[in-house]
């Protein structure tokens, strides 16, 4: 449940606007990198102090900040203030609990998008924040840790490959959402491939482990569609947003990026109708299970208490002594294969009122 | 049931505009307390008079009148008259059992909210209508009962932290908004812990008691929904006022409030379909517990019967004498150890089923 | 299901605009009442012939005719001719079966209504159609039966209470939907508590008589909300009009009345959702019973199998004298107690497994 | 099924435009008759040839010119070419397939619907298409066979009844759309009686063929909806439409048969809300069955394996003579009556403790 | 599962823009063919090389390119090229797994769409997307793998039926669109029968496999549902779209083509509410056996349990020699008739116990 709702307990009764970190603290100490180039130009670095950030800001080559660890909320609050971030933003940006959302004021955007990664050890999907805000010649990224979904970007700026080199910091920016969004893809497969699986095992083997299985499944996909619908607001309306900021042909690439939205969300909603109907599999297979069941003692029971029965006839004492009219049957030569014979013959008859059934 | 649909009779058949308290009375005595401020002066007091309260009205500073306790209806009344209140409002106001909304006329802004809060004794989440009424230097604030969720903003203006002593009184309307928001957090926490405990329970055991708490939250969480889902018009009703008792600086405030409800909402949305999915984890835990107890008593009877039926055989009282065709095994000299091995061979041959079919 | 889809039969194949009454003819003979006042005079009466109620039309106060019973047309038929109401319109206050609307034309303002009422003789909700019809300074509402609704607003004229005196026809019209309306949560609270009884005699004891109530109460909120939600538009559609007749002081109160009603679908869908989820408590509650049933049998036949085995067991012929190898036990002195011995190990063995299993 | 999804596979590849018949022969030869009127005028008769209608086409009277049987597409054609009608419009009267829809041209406009009626004789809701092309001074319409449903329509113009006579081709293509429409309420009457009957026979006695009937009360009711619903759009487009074949007068009518149409859906949304229901008492009521079929069983085998062990018991064969410990109660004077004591004792215990459970 | 969500992961981390083949590589070569006609000349001809096509461009005569094959991602970057279309565009239509979509620029219109097919060999609906790209003179077709769906329209082209020949592009790219969406007609068809033969068969004998097999309709119904969906869109925004390159008159075609469209996906709504149901069905069907299951065991079983506790009392050693009271019964001259007696009593009770229950 926790990753519903995050702990906001450290926020409440604080004043809006201060900035407090909710997450646990994932990384060590924040690591802080900067890009900057231009068409002819690229320099790449990290640096242990924010303030060696400033002096790109100036600088007409596009910049690019990227912070991963949010925990010291002291770095959040000196590059905000360096770049004229409204405190709300910076709040925003440290309180990891965020909607996804965008925002523009005249000189920056800025955009909180949950990204998504598959833990392998808890098996499980987790979120984390990013938030991105950026200028006319500047981009900050910030992650609660270190990822990889940026690095074909950085790969792409430093080989120069497509067009982010000779584009502004708005499609700097669209790659990066680009990315975030591209990831969905892959968690959607992994749990296209889960679903799959599952269903399988269901019909097989219905266990209440399964059961718990189908909840986290359910759990992980309202947590998607909790990610993804919004972004469909955000990327809308940053293609409709007269900000300045934002090239025409730009756009074009939002348009696309827009339509890959969409897709992630029909392919969640193909999952979430997938999913709710795995549970009543789970429940008619259980039911299946419960029939079988019933019919093996149905069979046995119904064969073995006819025929126990007429044992138990032939078990009562009557004093055949006194009358012979009290079971003469036990004196018979024949008595008791004539005994044996009907219980064969009620075996024979149960067995092929049970085929007729088709119970076996 | 009962909090869904308030006792409304009362008032039935009354004429529009009157002042009638319809909740219980939960407090002995109406208190009310005064905050007097601006960005100098701070002031706090308790009074016990209503009418002490009519010379802040013209002072320049802002003042905060709360009112705990609504079943003294002539205080309402008073107050109302006194500040030009609408008899209508005043009404909303006695009438504890209104829908959220807000009205604005041209001196004051009306809000109607619903704060939730957990009562630990009933063990059931409990609602209280608070009501602010907001000019251009006065809030207004109704409770049915004392509370501690607008405490911190007392602190925020004792201690003058925060932007509150520098704004006008629509910023201190936004804050008690923002904490009632905020309280409603911290009950969805609550509500997702519990929903988590219970489904461990629910599959572990599944009882009459569990399904009497699901619907119970169900119920609570039908309740939270009808809260907070009219908060959201709200809020954007009043971020689009046109009223000048909103300044354009508190409208970002209110941008990130209607944020945060949204989150409130997606939130409570994640719960219901948790809770939602309960019932089926309930019924499909029940029906486990069925197969397993079907299974126990297949296995038990499936064994038993057919070895039963053996040992009735050979209680059968066929006459040996009579005719040495009769039960012959009865006179074998390992005629006993006969019996057990057809016995003993029925067992294993059944366990070994079982086996195969995974029922042991 | 009659009340669903009221007998139209009569209708059909009828040109548009004939006036036929669809009901059951609920009074013995129609009665008609007049209420004339305004602020300063107050005159009512019972009249016998709709004629009589024809001179207050052009008085200058305002006159409230009541009719009360449908079946004779020809009342409806004259009234509608002498205030000029149109003839589709007189058609739909006979054809009691109307969907709620309202429509204008510039001299009037025509309202139809459902009104509920919860007959204690048939134990169900029944439904009452109410047109009314008011114009610059008359009222004219029909009723199928006498009903206690308005009597509370002919108090509140004939004692001068309230607004009413004070105001024109409109307010009369509003008071009397108002009436209509607070009506709704009488019959929502007595929904609530049969919804509350049920649930708690659902889990005590669920049987098919339940399953019959559950579908009343379903029933019966189908037909509530079919007849709230038109309301919703109706009303927000007479808060729009633009006609003379409205005052704006009026359409204050609509406002108000328009919170209502918004009130009452809330209402209306919580209980639904009450409702619907009550099939399923009914449907977890017969498998517990099923399951207790299960376990009862389970226990005793497991219990009771085994050892009846080793009673048969000890009941065979095996012949001793032949061979000292068959069944020795029956000569040892403690076999009696042996025997017993191992059926009682049985019996403690099993209890101790019901026991973990925590069916006992 | 068929009904659903009509046999579309005679016009896949075919040129947009082609006019053909799709679904069956259903009359042996078109019929076509021509009722022509105007307020003094009237004139009936049935032709051969559909070239004798043309001549109406140009006098300033009414022509109503209706075709039964849709297979001889060469009168389509004809009749189409010489009133000018689109060739695509010729194709949708033709392919019996369409979906509800009006389409306007300057000089006529077409509509299309689904009248249903009951085929008593395969005891289902069948459905046929009607067309109707109406102009300044003339209708025609279209039907798959023959029907009666038209022949109050015909009375009113034949004896000068209602408006008919007086009013221009809208009024009377309005009159066929209401009559269609009017005849929706038999329909829902019929299903709202089967509905009714069949729930209390569910309750009484699930079996599998009620299953089936509720299946195809479902599939009755998704096809009513597909038929109504686009009613709704076509009747509020006729409405708004601006086209000079609608007189103001007529558009009143046009109003009150948008409320009927609102009230059919409504009508279909209860109805629909009642069959999915349906399918619940259906599986509570199985489960009921399942209940009482296990109490039996419960009961029987709860009474009588226990006091089966104990008359085991007294049938060992322990040996009193080696030891008068063995079975002392089988010499004792009353160890008959003794065993029947436990046995009987048994028998009462078990009977009051499922008289306690309620069971019996 | 696959089919819903295609492999992107080549995709991912490439630069927007990039032309990748996504598919499984379905044909051996790419096959290109050219059709160039207008109202007097006719050309049909296959082309090896791709440059062969470029001739047809500036010719003023239509010329449809058809494409099958798309895994030579050269072929459609050098058309691409030459006929200047945008890099993303051509991006969109090898990455085969695009939602279906319309984009317009000033001299071209593209279209993607699913064209489905039953893959007889698989036993399931499969997808392959369409891509139409159209400009003045000119329509290039791509599809995945050579289809018999354009048939039909090169057959009217080349005999020069229909007003094809007459029309310009636009008109073909109509034709060829309204073929895919009379494709699904076929596709719809195919599976409403195998649902109505699916439902009879779950009634009689309901499998796990039937469960299987309601499943993959289920995804089969949401895959249509995802390919037709976005088409409502696509026909609406070329019916709106103010584009030169759609002609008046294709456009009544168009709102035909739209009508389709939606009959299409009210066929399909229509199927998934068959579909969802079938599962009710199944699970009704489970419980109906299990029953019949539970009566043959619970007849048996109380008819068989009673009377061999009769056999079992009269097989009791009480020992008569000691006390005449022991057992009288056993020395009766009668006795065993009427221990007989009893147990045939006992027998016909119970049958007759049944018939009243109706279980026999």
């Amino acid at each position: 449940m926790s990753k519903f709702i995050k702990k906001a307990s450290k926020t409440i009764g604080q004043a809006p606007g201060s900035i407090i970190y909710v997450g646990e603290r994932k990384v060590e100490k924040p690591s802080i990198s900067i890009i900057d180039y231009d068409e002819k130009n690229f320099q790449e670095k990290e640096v242990k102090n924010i303030e060696e950030c400033f002096p790109f800001k100036e600088s007409p080559t596009i910049t690019w900040i990227n912070i991963d660890g949010l925990h010291d909320t002291e770095i959040i609050s000196k590059i905000g203030n360096y770049f004229g971030i409204h405190h709300l933003i910076l709040e925003d940006i440290a309180n990891t609990s965020q909607r996804p959302k965008f925002e523009e004021s005249g000189k920056y955007i800025f955009v909180v998008l949950n990204m998504l990664y598959f833990d392998e050890k808890d098996n499980e999907t987790k979120t984390e924040q990013v938030s991105l805000v950026f200028g006319e010649n500047f981009v900050i990224s910030f992650q609660e840790q270190e990822g990889d979904v940026f690095n074909p970007i950085r790969a792409r700026i430093r080989d120069d490959k497509g067009r982010v080199r000779k584009s502004k910091a708005d499609y700097l920016a669209y790659s990066l959402v680009d990315a975030v969004v591209d990831n969905y893809f892959m968690i959607l497969e992994k749990m296209g491939e889960q679903i799959a699986n599952m269903e399988d095992e269901l019909v097989a083997n219905p266990s209440t482990e399964k059961l718990q299985l189908i909840q986290n499944l359910k759990r992980d996909i309202i947590f998607l569609r909790k990610s993804v619908w919004p972004l469909r607001e955000i990327i809308s309306g940053l293609q409709r947003t007269e900000s300045d900021l934002f090239q025409d042909s730009t756009k074009v690439y939002m348009r696309d990026l827009y339509d890959h939205t969409i897709q992630v969300i029909d392919n969640i909603e193909s999952l979430r109708d997938m999913v709710s109907s795995m549970l009543d599999i789970y429940m008619s297979s259980i039911s299946n299970k419960m029939n079988e069941v019933m019919k093996v003692l149905t069979i046995i029971a119904t064969i073995f208490i006819p025929i126990t029965f007429v044992a138990g006839v032939y078990g009562m004492n009557f004093d055949h002594g006194v009358s012979n009219l009290n079971m003469p049957e036990l004196t018979w030569r024949f008595g008791y294969f004539f005994a044996w014979g009907i219980m064969i013959s009620i075996i024979i008859g149960m067995l092929i009122y049970f085929k007729n059934k088709k119970w076996i």
